[in-house]
């Protein structure tokens, strides 16, 4: 018996946990003295009124002998795949049905889909990124190269013609960075991924933060990205199902390699190694694509952009280099006096008790930065700004 | 770019395709005629009020801003983590918290597992069997090895030293056979695995259906099993959560190989693949745990295991060969005249309108044998068996 030998070449990831000790430190010196959450990923406004209705509706139904649902398609129920494909058409984009996979979530489907890869691919990851693309590839024993972000590209790396790789990770809005690319920026991805017959697994989680039209909200709005991109959608951010776990993922039919169809490898490896997700929460997801899902999603989604607006405004008079913050609900800023980002965490906590999140967690092109997040509440966040801006350091 | 040419490998199993086309043509047929499905491996019995209750309630929960619930726990909330720890302990067993994880189904896990073993283990699977153990397998690319079911051994193989494995399934009540293997029989195999430093995947999901209680409804009832088997539970067949979604699966501490913990690999794995099951059914699967939930899911239980008592009766009415039936909710039989599986079940569906399961669906050893589940309706069962009892066959 031999265990799989490529999960000894993981590093533990400490970014988490060393930030609860922090600040259990901290609060434990000074008892007294409030704690502002700025780096949290979490979402905190409650699930919508229509999402709570669908929910409790198809909870009695599966109490009631003649409603019960037993086993769905792996795949999800055809009322959810259609409610998502009416959404892409409002974008203007043909996704059929069953080119539309529900999961219980864009983190499992981000990991599994690796199962229909060949472990002998190379894998191009940006840096910082959020670590579950470079965990789970580590463990499939794939070669990795990075492809750095910085403040000359804005954190939207480019490609590079001399690095060949087979799978491409990207994720627009981007966590960490908050950053989004452009159509053209976008499409310079697709070129690249025909070229060199890639495949791109999108990772579209912020989708509904956008709300400048010219940018791609899929990037299935750029030619030719039907035939390189998987699309990895989630409910989590968009209508707070962090907790509630609903996601999914768009294969199209059109995307073939070694000519063999993605969407039919998909389907087979989930179909083998996936029952579904519950019927309960697939009605709470279809209710998030009703008209009135539709408004109350975007009331929320509207608060935390403004949570951004908050935090963005505050760092454009202290004169720190950010991104994001706009069309994201992550800013990404540049650590004042050339410290690093874990100086610069015990700075903040120390002297304002705000909590971010050290960019060297996201890989070390994050080195030197600083996550806050505009997940929070409002009057915490207003608070904490006006902590931040009268710190010594930005006066 | 290449794919996991394993996938190639795999067989597209057409059973229950199949099985819905002989359906569909014979109700054009004969559009009067009864139609009695015994083949379902599905659940019908709805939740029980208690489920019902606790679910309705954590939707609410999750619709206001002080009780919302965000990201939990990869493994699962210690509140059903503990409330299973306490239903091993009735069984007399200790297993901790930690020790336990929550997932979305034991099909997923029974999947997923294979993550952290090395694709060059061999696989020892008994033949007939639950298609999911044997296609994942393929998936990953192991060398597979069968150990034979059949009539001499009442479909509950045992190891053979001169066959080296070291993965192990095993399924007790076991699907398709209905067969249970007593804690002698197990810890004959308990023995093989720690003399071949192999690991047991114990497929637990039936463990409910167990009423004798001198038959072992946990591998760990065994002296050993702590140090070689990963216990696989289910809430679908339990407590009626195939549309639901959970389930949990256990790994020792005591469990180590290549000097790692495989409790930690599988940690590690979920916390990088996997984001939770949704609170909302984790709170039912814990109500099922409290006294009211375990009177309710009794009385099913006992339904399902009524129904079964009701084929079996019948069979040994007709004189067929069968096994399950007890503690199992399906019943295994010998197809009468030496007819292969697919032509007794032409002859069922044609002559009573009788749905059952051929047994080459379940491998090569199932030829010649048919499933019937005991998962349906009583007044259709009752119906059914009169009609199967009249046929010329059985006369």
């Amino acid at each position: 018996m031999e265990i799989n030998r490529n999960f000894l070449n993981l590093e533990d990831s400490y970014l988490f946990s060393m930030i609860g000790n922090k600040i259990r430190d901290y609060s434990n010196a000074f008892p007294d003295k409030k704690i502002y959450r700025l780096g949290i990923g979490d979402v905190s406004r409650p699930l919508v009124p229509v999402v709570v209705k669908a929910m409790e509706k198809a909870v009695l139904e599966m109490g009631n002998i003649s409603t019960f649902r037993g086993y769905g398609e792996e795949q999800g129920y055809r009322f959810l795949r259609d409610a998502i494909s009416s959404y892409y058409s409002k974008k203007g984009l043909a996704i059929k049905f069953e080119e539309i996979f529900i999961s219980d979530g864009a983190k499992s489907d981000l990991g599994n889909i690796l199962d229909i890869f060949s472990s002998g691919n190379t894998v191009l990851i940006p840096n910082p990124v959020y670590p579950v693309y470079v965990d789970t590839n580590i463990m499939g024993g794939r070669r990795i190269k990075y492809i750095n972000g910085n403040t000359d590209n804005a954190f939207l790396p480019l490609p590079d013609r001399n690095i060949k790789a087979d799978i491409i990770y990207l994720c627009s809005p981007n966590n960490p960075s908050g950053a989004v690319y452009n159509k053209e920026e976008l499409k310079l991805w697709v070129n690249y991924a025909l070229e060199n017959d890639a495949v791109i697994l999108f990772d579209s989680a912020y989708e509904c933060f956008i709300r400048d039209e010219r940018l791609p909200a899929s990037i299935y709005q750029i030619e030719g990205a039907e035939e390189c991109a998987i699309e990895f959608c989630s409910f989590s951010k968009t209508a707070g199902f962090t907790g509630t776990r609903c996601g999914y993922t768009i294969i199209p039919n059109d995307l073939v390699r070694s000519e063999t169809s993605l969407n039919k490898l998909w389907l087979r490896r989930q179909t083998t190694k996936f029952n579904g997700v519950s019927y309960i929460v697939q009605r709470g997801a279809e209710a998030v694509f009703t008209e009135e899902g539709q408004t109350q999603i975007k009331s929320d989604i509207d608060y935390y952009l403004q949570n951004a607006e908050i935090i963005a405004g505050t760092l454009d008079k202290i004169g720190l280099w950010y991104t994001g913050g706009k069309n994201a609900p992550y800013i990404w800023l540049k650590c004042p006096s050339k410290m690093s980002s874990w100086e610069f965490f015990d700075y903040l906590l120390e002297n304002a008790g705000i909590v971010g999140t050290p960019g060297k967690g996201f890989g070390e092109c994050g080195e030197g930065f600083f996550r806050f997040s505009a997940f929070g509440n409002r009057e915490e966040l207003i608070e904490a700004m006006e902590k931040l801006i009268s710190l010594e350091k930005f006066s």
